[in-house]
């Protein structure tokens, strides 16, 4: 039996499906591997929050000795900062829309504060918001390394921090974020190549204007392995701590490193080689395609080949036989940070299936 | 101008992005029409509180003249009825697990408690749960019209129903779902017409163990101007308060009955013709394709063309001009329940701008 159906198994008369379930030694596994690979390579950690959004877990990792946490938005660092977390990164080009510049000024009253920046405006922006006080505010230039997302060419970091330091803000550094390193097995490394790069040349351009960077800062879990020399400093890695499928078939982690799964129950079985599930795009997201499916069922080939909103369709292969109505199965995520962020609390318990704690997924619903 | 883009203008320094943004008075005009339309028909209307759970909407719907509420899981049901809301039906067929079967008995306490059932062994679940009062609960045969989803064959109706009431439930009618009628603008109706047949069909099987329906129950915001013959007694559409660009493509509604939109920012805008707006999947889901995207801007042929976590990647079509950072465009989803399920609350107005409200997506977190 498939150790996540074993952990099932105890549970399963005090789970309401769906429920994600936390199994709390293998995350904390994961979260002790990443600090030691960070250690070794002389990196400062700074996991990304986006994927657990939960207190109980960051502390977790800053008690590891993460120097600190990322955030993806302004809601994100208040919680974080109301639970004393004190240095944090808001990786994101922020436009501070709305009360969001009073909010990040409120902010950096608490915690060490760094957000990042791609253009002129937002730093102006940046700056009016911070009022007399703009030092109180680091600032990290967001480059671009090839995803062609958001981040400015590297050779404009430099222009930007000059831009950063004559409105009194402090330019700490560079980032960048190398997501075409999610494309496939064989793209992590050259991803991570594009990164060093991108971010070596963002360096020079920054030492044009006479600053010296104090972070420069790299994604990713599925990089992070090949995330390791100079310039870079510090690595933002997130989803390592629960891992997932996307992840697994990346190579960017095995599967007995998967940390969490949804419990979930079969309510139906009319239709042949098929039973649906209770998880729909509400507990899962829509995360994976028709090929791949939108999750897995662990111990089984079975995958969940279509989501309605409250309903998954399990498709069974040929050859298994369809789990009968009632019975709970272990789901696993494709891409486990979406799947979080929808559920309110995080039902956690260790490998022998011994209920421990459930944790408020405390930022979910604070996407501003 | 689009409507909507003006709306927006009038908010915008109230607005931290990204948020939801209901045109209240375009949500009333929909809740009217719909109760006007099952009036004219003699249907009673129940409609599916998944789109918006939200207590304030599900009040109106009432006091409109719905016969109650639909909803998708046990917690939406426990939200209502907290709220007073004394006639809920659970149109799903839930497997009472966990605890989930002392909810569902207590919930009986206080409203006229209805759920959906499609197979023997959930209905002694249920009435193993419901103790020594399982006449306080009403069941409904679930049975499927083409959706391949959940429910039974029609002709299996008659069977369900007397195996309920040989242990005491209170079997109450039938109901599906005809998922198939969102295929297309060409699906609806055919839709609507296997509905029709499954539910007389279905109808017939009760007569044979001599069970007269109260209710016979039908789908959906697409297929309900189809859905209007005997012996259909009552419709539960749910995504006609809001609409959304789905439905308008399917013809299910027009474009000015939209009345929830996603407001968003412009954060980056360095790669030609894209602009990266601060609404990712944690936002608005992953509903779409790449064909048609993953949302529309009001007022413009951009679309969001990808999405990541935290942002949206806006392309903009030859000819427009791409707006400049910090701009705040009105987003309109493909399929809004997800987008509503993704947020704390609603910011409600007027068609003036004029802000009038936050209404709490009480249900949201809400799966199990």
């Amino acid at each position: 039996m498939h150790r996540l159906q074993r952990v099932l198994d105890r549970l399963v008369d005090r789970v309401d499906t769906p429920m994600p379930i936390v199994l709390v030694d293998v995350m904390q596994r994961n979260i002790d591997r990443m600090q030691a690979f960070a250690t070794q390579h002389d990196l400062d950690l700074r996991p990304h929050v986006k994927t657990h959004k939960c207190v109980e877990v960051g502390r977790r990792q800053v008690d590891a000795g993460a120097v600190g946490i990322t955030a993806g938005n302004v809601g994100e660092a208040e919680v974080f900062a109301g639970a004393g977390f004190d240095d944090i990164f808001l990786a994101y080009p922020v436009w501070p829309s709305g009360t969001k510049g009073t909010r990040i000024r409120n902010l950096a009253q608490t915690a060490r504060m760094r957000v990042g920046v791609d253009n002129v405006a937002a730093i102006d922006a940046l700056a009016d918001a911070m009022g007399d006080e703009p030092d109180r505010l680091q600032v990290v230039v967001e480059i671009d390394c090839g995803a062609r997302r958001s981040g400015a060419p590297p050779e404009a970091a430099g222009d930007l921090a000059r831009a950063a330091r004559s409105r009194g803000l402090v330019p700490a550094g560079v980032y960048t974020y190398p997501g075409q390193g999610s494309a496939g097995p064989g793209s992590r490394e050259p991803a991570a190549q594009d990164q060093e790069a991108a971010l070596s040349a963002a360096v020079r351009s920054l030492a044009g204007v006479g600053v010296t960077p104090e972070v420069v800062s790299a994604g990713s879990t599925p990089t992070v392995a090949f995330s390791t020399r100079s310039p870079i400093t510090e690595i933002r890695p997130g989803e390592y701590v629960f891992c997932d499928l996307d992840n697994t078939r990346l190579g960017a982690c095995d599967e007995d490193q998967i940390a969490l799964f949804v419990a979930a129950t079969v309510v139906s079985d009319w239709v042949p080689d098929q039973v649906i599930l209770d998880v729909g795009t509400k507990a899962m997201g829509r995360e994976g395609n028709p090929e791949k499916g939108y999750g897995g069922i662990a111990g089984s080939k079975a995958v969940l080949a279509k989501l309605n909103e409250y309903h998954g369709f399990m498709a069974v292969p040929a050859g298994e036989s369809c789990p009968h109505v009632g019975t709970v199965v272990p789901v696993v995520p494709n891409h486990v940070c979406p799947v979080v962020a929808s559920f309110e609390e995080l039902l956690v318990t260790d490998t022998d299936g011994t209920l421990l704690e459930r944790w408020p997924v405390a930022a979910r619903g604070l996407l501003s």
